[in-house]
């Protein structure tokens, strides 16, 4: 039976742009299985009181934050620069990882919205920015369009927001492997040499 | 000039008993000199609305945070045990620190109390548990213990507290190199790696 793993994401998430970037590389060489699974992060601090990103809503770790990725970043050779606007909508760009999941270019688009968001400084809430983005990848945008905004689509991301709840999940990015789950960047090594033992 | 690095940690922190753990050997192998600096976390969080840990407010994350440490202390070796009271009152811990830092007795009893708190369950707010640490470790506790509460050691911790928050610092452990803040045991070889090359 193959290891699998599950990598839960946020658009909104600056952590998660590293992990997206490295759990592709890192899983093959680790021989596990990953399951994409972009989720809203909104609804989840909403249900523990805040309204807004906690890096925004407490300024020390928001200003730690951004020190870090820039550190982190220049360390691992990846561009960056703090967008205008934090943290912006990933709602259309989640619906439509679901449909790119299905079709094969899940993880290329998951990857170029995180670097049109943390390194172009470009507004992925945008429709024309996300067209664009498919476009490059060689997706027809309006059809993917049409697909992300059916019900079907749109239901399955409310379920996968809830289902993160249930499972535990807080914060981004995450790791499910089994019952366990591992959070941030920093816990993908210890999540992957989990998938493997386990 | 000898590369440096300030090592700010908290007795009521699951993941600075990490930290003070490996801290030794890890920057003796990179060549950093460490200075190790007490604080209470209280007064921070006091000031960002917090009257509990956060791992009691937000119960998602509290769960995550005892099985990570379960799992990251099995995977280090080391000893732990979910402690029956949490969070333990660090004060008169981190006052006797500031005595062993000046008598070179203070990593080992620091290593010692959060052995007491996180691996045997002992109550570290509790003069005769701290007593019987700096007996084992061979220093005379009742003259450690007047030391402690000198007024003199008194301003220091809160001198001490004060200028972490002046830092920056918003949770432990943390370690300062230069200007450069980074938090979490997750980065204590990143912030190494600084000292090295800065």
């Amino acid at each position: 039976m193959p290891k699998t793993m599950e990598f839960w994401f946020e658009f909104a998430s600056t952590y998660s742009y590293l992990a997206a970037e490295h759990i592709g590389d890192r899983a093959r060489q680790a021989g596990v299985e990953v399951t994409w699974r972009p989720f809203l992060l909104g609804p989840i601090f909403a249900a523990q009181g805040w309204r807004d990103s906690p890096f925004n809503i407490y300024p020390a770790k928001g200003r730690y934050m951004w020190r870090d990725m820039d550190r982190l970043c220049a360390h691992y050779g990846l561009p960056f620069r703090k967008p205008s606007a934090f943290p912006r909508n990933g709602l259309m760009a989640s619906r439509l990882t679901l449909v790119g999941m299905a079709e094969g270019w899940g993880p290329a688009f998951v990857q170029a919205v995180y670097r049109a968001n943390f390194a172009d400084d470009l507004d992925i809430g945008n429709a024309e920015v996300l067209s664009s983005i498919l476009t490059d990848l060689g997706v027809q945008p309006d059809a993917a369009m049409d697909k992300a905004t059916s019900s079907a689509i749109k239901e399955s991301l409310k379920a996968q927001t809830e289902r993160a709840m249930t499972l535990g999940i807080f914060g981004a990015p995450s790791f499910i492997v089994g019952a366990e789950l591992f959070w941030g960047h920093d816990r993908l090594d210890h999540a992957l040499a989990w998938a493997q033992t386990h």
